[in-house]
């Protein structure tokens, strides 16, 4: 059963995403459509990188995301479908899809141009509907992806956009605070094999987490070891650091949130 | 195969959605939902008949559109089933689907009275669940429209609730922001064929936009044809003209929304 | 057609509603899977089991209902599986099924503990993706609820959770407000049957409701009965009294909502 997962910036305010469920069901009405999350900050990249890294691996193989946070719609940037392992992705050529692409033998990446499978007319402001959305229900459909453009250089895509921590044996590992989820827990750019490599493959216990001024102490494996409405880390549910408030919203009680600065060190 | 689709003021905090989804797969679990968009402005029937109006061209032929912004239920207002050129509706009779009507020889309309395709008992505030949900999947499972209740003349229903602009060869057209979406851009009800006849057919750049008492300027062809954080004029995806800023808000930085004047003047 | 209808916290914002449906498409891509809501307050069980108890009856016999408001994540907390005469439900035992759960002779329980249905590895924080959503899709494709682990005496799950009225034949009804929904209205926990009860049978027409120290008037049948822009109580679509605004928001005006006290008294 072929299987669409849309990830935009676009909200649920709108008709925006029910738009392109129309059009794909349009296409082919036997398309399944599932919503990863249509609340990346409004273009901001990063933020849409990170959480399409996040839910990729838990879908199956063949699904199609489409994925759309596109500051430059309208403009000059490429449209990209790539074939990454049996994976597939419609996104914007601006670093969106960096955190899945894998440059190997198994991928492929064109340049989406075919008009053909494009709505008409294509409006200034909305490919989301009448480029992401058809190109991706073709694709799904059956679609070769060489139908839809000719062929890019893997090493020639936008890259660069997700924030990288910086890795010192000595220091310690500095990143960012990416962005905060429902509960307001910080989801960070440091991940769980840097932590490892710092701690020489031990456990989490032996390092201090700073977040920007603010001592939140080690790693800890469930919330219920901090006191309750105290701050804590943890290694979160997509591999990264985050820092969290017991029965708490750490966003609120720590008033902070993205862009700031995080600092694992050893003990 | 069978499909609803759904327009609600109910947004997403509550069941509400949710359920009228487990009534249509109990009455046929084939038929597949999409959500069009359930925040509406609460009770802004003028909004919920500009996103209908967006919306449901881009759904294909056979689609059932439920359709629910219905600060009268409970009370005397009557439910229509309509097919229009293959496509239905089911609303209240309160002007939401002005935008999609045509009454044409190929329009029927019938008054929702046949109790026997409701839910038991129905309550007095939630006839999405009880009376237009099942109603839809009965529609969308095959049920002729005349079954639903008796016919209604298409010149009967309700209209007027979508703003109108004015329009002067001489003075040019006078609108209105109906409303902001996720990203700040205001939506107006000046439509393009309207700047259109302002100029005589020729293109936007000779015109002047002004919202309320700001100059906006022409009309541009990308975002980035403005300068960054500069409020533009553009022609948005649903035809209409919106007022937006190029990598900004426009709600936010012009500190306005619904109901402002907006007005096009030739150059 | 297996059907498996989704109760949650965690909102909408994050990828975490997405990953599930990710990953019951990877178990059987031909279950369908409806939101019943995901915007419980965070961590706030009694909510999400009003919720639970409003939504389950209108879905089909066969639904399997994955819920989760888990505030005991990683902790020593069961997951029970629990079918109740047909409907199934997956769910941390910390009373959130309350509202729904029979114990009958038709009803099993057990403690959800067999871990080749769970995903490898199992992550600290996320066991909505990591075992409610895998179980729950065995579940739904046909796997007996034996399988899932050893039975639980329905005598011993949580329960509690859900505030409960007072309820006195000669000083009336005393609860509170559960939650404010997205229209402002407040939805208590007093039910139409203890109403009736006190009236005797008779209609609400009898009492008079008082919301903390604010008179209400008596129980109306259609919002409006009462004026414009005044507060009215109603028996709600969960059969549960409500207090809402004539077109208007009831949580806004009357500048309440959770756990305030409201008051059926005999005329």
């Amino acid at each position: 059963m072929a299987l669409i997962a849309l990830l935009t910036d676009f909200g649920t305010c709108d008709e925006y995403v029910g738009v392109m469920k129309g059009v794909i069901a349009g296409i082919d009405p036997g398309i399944r459509v599932v919503d990863v999350c249509h609340q990346i900050e409004p273009q901001n990249i990063a933020h849409g990188a990170f959480i399409l890294q996040a839910a990729a691996p838990y879908f199956p193989e063949g699904t199609v995301f489409v994925t759309v946070v596109d500051p430059g719609v309208g403009g000059r940037r490429r449209i990209l479908a790539v074939d990454c392992s049996g994976r597939r992705f419609v996104a914007p050529d601006n670093g969106l899809i960096e955190g899945v692409f894998k440059n190997s033998s198994e991928t492929s990446v064109v340049s989406v141009e075919s008009r053909r499978y494009f709505l008409t007319p294509v409006s200034r402001t909305f490919h989301g509907r009448d480029i992401f959305a058809p190109v991706a229900a073709h694709l799904a459909a059956g679609l070769p992806l060489a139908e839809l453009g000719p062929p890019v250089d893997p090493a020639d895509i936008v890259t660069g956009k997700m924030p990288r921590y910086r890795f010192s044996s000595r220091d310690g590992i500095e990143g960012v605070v990416v962005a905060a989820d429902r509960f307001g827990n910080l989801m960070t750019n440091i991940d769980e094999l840097a932590i490892e490599r710092l701690c020489k493959g031990a456990a989490g216990s032996q390092v201090a987490v700073v977040l920007a001024d603010t001592p939140i102490g080690t790693i800890v494996d469930s919330y219920d070891q901090a006191a309750e409405n105290a701050p804590l880390a943890i290694i979160g549910s997509r591999g990264l650091l985050e820092i969290a408030v017991n029965c708490g919203n750490a966003r609120r009680m720590l008033q902070t949130g993205k862009d700031r600065r995080v600092r694992v060190q050893l003990l």
